[in-house]
C-alpha cells in the first residue's frame, strides 16, 4: 500500500523509537517532564519566542491559541478554507464562543490589504476583530506559501489595528525550508503560533502552542480544561525532539517527489506542478468525471490511499514513510484513473 | 433635530399608543396573552407559514432562528457584512456554539452559485454546513433588495444540499414594497424568517421568529433560557398589530426621501443613487476627507443626526417621524459638510 | 376563573395604562429613552448603587448579573433549587460557560458558614468560585425570607473570600416588606441584583441589573448580545415607574392573603403557616394522594387556577388582581380537593 | 524524594517501555492504529460493552462522556467534589454548556434516594435532568469505595427515570480490587464510564470512554473537536495495555501501603483508616495548626511530596513507584510535622 492521504500516517523510525524507550519522563501536569519541559524551551527557542506548550495534537494547539487571542465574544478573522474553520469541527465557536469572518478561499495568497479592510474597529457598534489567523504551509491551498513580504504586510497591519496575529503552523517547517526563510524568522512576525510534530517531520503524537510567557502560562490552564494535559508526556515529546533534529532537512525530498507527481499529472488537467511548493498535490476534480470519493475509492482498490478532501478536492501527500517506488506507484495508478 | 441614525427611533403615533393602551393582555409565558397569540398567528399567516414567535428584538429572533437551524458545533454561510455577523456582538458563535463561514461584502447581490460552492457536504472530515441566512433588506449593503430570482436560486441550493435557509428579515417590508414581492412569495422561500416590527414599521419594541409549528415550539424553549420570555407583553403587541396594519403601504414615502436624499449627495461621490432603493441612504466616505464619526458629529452639531457605521461608512435612514422639512435639513447640511 | 399560578399574570391597572399610554419614549439601544433612563437612575438610587439597566424578564436580568460576575470557566455557588439552577433552562452554563456547584434544597434558611466552607480559593488546582448567588425571597423556598443578619454574614463570607455576591432580588419587595429592611440595606449588601417589576409590583414586562457603573456598562454589551436591547421601551418603564410608586406598600395585603390561605390549607398538612411570610402559598404533596399536575388540574375544573412547580410541590401565589372573593374560593376548592 | 503527591507520577517500567517499543502503529484518526483498535476493543470487553475510545486525559474521557450523556442545556447531577465538578476548569459548563447540581460533599458515601429525589422530571417548567455522574473509587472523598448495593440502587433510579448513569471510574480499577466487584459488573451498571491507565496502572498518558457503539461514533467526533485525536497512538495504547496486563493486581499493595500510611498518622487526629480502603491517604487538617501548603511545603524539604487539594486537605497516595522505604519516609516526616 502507498498511503499518500497524508504526512499523519508516518510511523516511527528506529532511531525515534530507541529516543522513546530511553526518554527521562515526570509528570507534566505538575511541570515536572524533563523531556517536555527540554522540547517545550527548544520550540520556543526555534521561533525565537518565551515560551512554547505540549499538546496532543494540532487541533488543540490551534484551538488554545485562538482562546489565547480571542475572548468569548469576540471575533477572528481567516480564510474560508482554514484548518482553524474547516477541519476543527466548530471548536472555536462551540468551545470558545469565537466568530469567524472569512476571506474567501485564497490559500496561501493573501491580500494583505483585503484582510486590514476587513478589521472591525472598537468603538463602533460591530463586533471588534480580536485577531487573525493565516496557515502556513496552507492545507486546502495545496501545501501553498504564504510570501514573508505578504506576512511582512500582514504583522504591520496587526500592529496598525492593534488585532493580534497567530500562525496555524502546522506545517510551517515545509514553509521554511521550501522558501529559506528561518524559524526565527517566521516567530517574530506573530503572536502565536503552532506548530506540529506528527504530520511531515513524522513524530507520533504532538503539537506545540508558541508565544509569550504570560499567553502560555494561561494556555496550560486551557489545555487542562480541553482535556490536553498528558502525565509522561516525555515519551511523546522524545519522538518530537527526534524529529525536530532529524526529519527537517529531508524535507525536500518529500518536496521534490510531490513536484514529480503534480508534474506526472498535470497532463489530465488536476493540478498545477508550478503551484505545488511543498509536500501536498492537490487535485481539482472539478473537470473529472471522477468525484474525490470515487477516485480515493478506486485508487485504493490498486493500493494506492489518497484523501477526498471535499467532493471536487483530492490530495496526495508525500512524506517520511513513503520511497521512490511508492511514487512512481501512485503516479501510474493515478494517471491510469484519470485518463 | 432631524434623526436619520436609524428607523428604529421612531415613535409610537397616537393610534398606536391608543391600541396599546387598550390591549388585552395575559401572560405569555404560559401563553395567555391574546394579543401576542393573534399577533403571531397573524404574521405566520402573513409568510404562509404555520407559527410565530414574539421577541424583545431583532437580535435575539435571528440567534433563535439560527439555534433553531444550526447546532452548536454546526456551520452557518452568511455574508460577511450581514447582521447576523457584524452586529449581534458574536452572539452566534458565544451564545449558540455556531461556527460562521462568510462570503463577502456582496450586500444585497448574491451570487448563489458561489454560496452553493461553500457548502460543506456531509461525510467529509470537513464541519458540516448546516444553513445559509441572508438579509433582506441588506442593511451594510445599502438597504439593498435580494432579487426574488435569486432567492429562488438559493431556495433550489438549499433544497439540493440539505441545508436550512434562514431570512434575517427585520426589513422584509421595504423588499415587499420595493419589488412588489408578496410577503407569501418570500416566506415560501425560507425555512425561518425573523422580521421586526420597531424599525420601519414604526412599533416600540418586537421582533417575530417565523417557521414551523415543531420549530417555533422549539423557539419557545430557546427564547425563555435567552431570556426573552415577557409577561404581559400584548402591550407590546397591539403596537405591532398597528403597525402592521397602518404602516406598511406608507413605506413608499420612505423610499421616495431616502431617493431624493440621495440624488442630492451624489455629486458629492458618496453615493450611488440607483443603488438606493428602500429606506437606507449608505455615505461611503472612503475616499471623503471626512471619515464617519467626524461627519456624525459635524452634522449632530447642525441639527442632523446619522449613523457611523464603520470607520469610513455613514449611514442616514429615513422613516415614519421624518417628513419633508428634515429630509431637507438633512440634505443642506450634510451637502455643506461634503463639500 | 382565581389565577394563583404566579403574580406574574397581574394585568396593568387603568392608571398603569395611563402612564404608558403618555411615557416620554427614545431609542434605548442609543440610551435616548427617557422613562428608561429615569427609571434606571430611580432604582439604582433606591438600592444605593451606581447604576441599573433594564431587561425584557427576571431570566435576563439574573443572566446578565451572572456573566458580569463569573467569567466563562468560572464557578457559582447556589441554593440547588435557585431560579438561576431551576427555572433558567440551563442559561448560566450554556449561554455565559459558568458552571454552578449547589448547597441544596435550603430555601431561605442558608448557612452561611457552610457556604463559605464551599468557596474553593484561588491558587488551587480546583476551579476557583467567582460568586454566590441567593434568591431574596426565595421562589421554590415558597416565597422565604433570607434574614437581614444571614446575609450580612455572607456579605462578610464575600468579603473575606474574595468572591462577589448577587442577590436573585425579583420579589425582594416582598422581603423590604416582610421584614422591614430597606431597599437600601439590602442594596448595600449585594455587588449585584436583578429586581423584576412584573411580578408582584404589576407591571406587564421588565426587571432590571443593578450594579457599579463599570458593571452596568458591560451589562449593556452582554443584553444587546443577548437579544436585549429594546427601542422604546419607556413604554415598560414607564409600567414599571408606576407599579414602583403605587404598588408596593400594598403587597402587605397579598401577604395577608398567603397567610389566611396557608391556614386554611394547613389542616391538609399540605403547608406550615408560620412558614408563609410573602406572597407564595407552597403545597408539599408528598404524604398526598394528588401530586401536583393532578391537584392543579382538578383545581382548574373548579375555576382555581395553581401552579404544579415539580411533581409534588404546587404553589399559590397571591397578588394584585386577586380579591378576597378570589382568596375564598381557592382556599374553598382546594379544601375539597385535599380532603 | 518520596513523591505520594498523586498516582499520577508512575514512571513507565522497563516491561511497559519495551511495550512501547515494539508497538505496531497507525494513524488512529483515520482509525488505523491496532494498537489503539485492540486495546479499545479489550476495555470494551473487560466492562461488557460495545465499544470504547482512547483519549488523552481522564479529563478529556470525563468530558466527552458528559458531552455524550448532557446536551447543551441540559443538567448533571454530581457530588459537589466530583473531579468533574471541581478539578476539570468548568470545562462542562464552559465546552459543553452542561448545568451541574450538585449534591454535597458525600464522598463514596451516596444517598441513591436523596439523588433520586434531586431529579427534575421533563414536562415540567424546570430544567430536565439528563444524567447522574458517580465517581468510583472516590477522589476528594479519599479514594472511597461506592457500595455495589448503592450503584444497584443508582441504576434502578437511572431507569425509573429515564437519566443516564456515567461514571468516572478513573480509579475503578481500584474498587474492583478493594471490593472485589468485577470490571463487567461495574460495566453492566452504567451508561458511559471513563477509565484511566495513567493513573493507578501507571501507563504514561490515555483513558477511554467506555460505552455502545452508537455514542462512541458520537464520541470520536466531539474528541476530534476536542484535540484529543492522536495520531500513532499505539505507543500509548501499547503501554495502557501492558499496564492492564501487570498492573492490576498489584494494586493491593498500593492498598495495604495506604492502610500502614493511615493507621500510622490516625494518633495525629488527621484520618481515619477504616475509611482508606484504597490507595488514597486524606488527611484532614481542619483541626491542625497547618494548612495543607504549609504542611505540603515543609514535608517537601524534607523529601516527601503530598499534595494540597484544598486548603484544610492534604492528600497522599500510594503506587507503583513507592516502596516500603518510601512509605517509612513519609510516615516519618509527616509524623514529626503533624506532632
Amino acid at each position: 500500500m502507498a498511503d499518500l492521504r497524508s504526512d499523519t500516517v508516518t510511523r516511527p523510525t528506529k532511531g525515534m523509537r530507541a529516543a522513546m524507550a530511553r526518554a527521562a519522563v515526570g509528570d507534566d501536569v505538575f511541570g515536572d517532564d524533563p523531556t517536555v519541559n527540554a522540547l517545550e524551551a527548544h520550540v520556543a527557542d526555534l521561533f525565537g519566542h518565551e515560551a512554547a506548550l505540549f499538546a496532543p495534537s494540532g487541533t488543540m494547539a490551534n484551538q488554545i491559541a485562538l482562546q489565547l487571542v480571542v475572548p468569548p465574544g469576540g471575533e477572528l478573522l481567516a480564510g474560508a478554507d482554514a484548518h482553524v474553520v474547516t477541519y476543527e469541527l466548530g471548536a472555536a465557536a462551540m468551545l470558545g464562543g469565537i466568530s469567524t469572518r472569512t476571506w474567501g478561499s485564497d490559500g496561501a495568497a493573501l491580500d494583505a490589504e483585503r484582510i486590514a479592510g476587513m478589521i472591525r474597529p472598537r468603538g463602533f457598534p460591530s463586533v471588534p476583530t480580536a485577531a487573525i489567523a493565516v496557515e502556513q504551509t496552507h492545507n486546502l491551498g495545496g501545501g501553498g506559501v504564504i510570501p514573508l513580504s505578504t506576512l511582512q504586510d500582514l504583522r504591520a497591519v496587526a500592529d496598525t489595528s492593534g488585532v493580534t496575529l497567530h500562525c496555524d503552523g502546522a506545517r510551517i517547517w515545509h514553509a521554511h525550508i521550501a522558501d529559506g526563510v528561518s524559524l526565527a524568522e517566521y516567530g517574530a512576525l506573530f503572536d502565536t503560533l503552532s506548530v506540529c510534530l506528527s504530520k511531515g517531520l513524522g513524530a507520533p503524537v504532538g503539537s506545540l502552542v508558541v508565544g509569550s510567557r504570560e499567553r502560555i502560562a494561561r494556555a496550560r490552564v486551557i489545555r487542562k480544561r480541553m482535556g490536553g494535559g498528558m502525565r509522561q508526556a516525555g515519551i511523546l515529546a522524545a519522538a518530537g525532539r527526534y524529529a525536530l533534529d532529524h526529519h527537517l532537512r529531508r524535507l525536500t525530498e518529500d518536496h521534490e517527489r510531490a513536484r514529480i507527481i503534480a508534474e506526472a499529472l498535470a497532463p489530465f488537467g488536476v493540478v498545477d506542478p508550478e503551484k505545488v511548493r511543498t509536500n501536498l498535490v492537490p487535485l481539482d476534480l472539478s473537470k473529472s468525471d471522477l468525484d474525490a470519493p470515487t477516485l480515493a475509492a478506486r485508487a485504493a482498490e490498486r493500493g494506492v490511499l489518497i484523501a477526498a478532501m471535499l467532493p471536487r478536492v483530492a490530495r496526495l501527500v508525500t512524506h517520511l514513510d513513503l520511497d521512490d517506488a511508492a511514487m512512481d506507484q501512485a503516479i501510474d495508478v493515478l494517471s491510469e484513473l484519470l485518463t
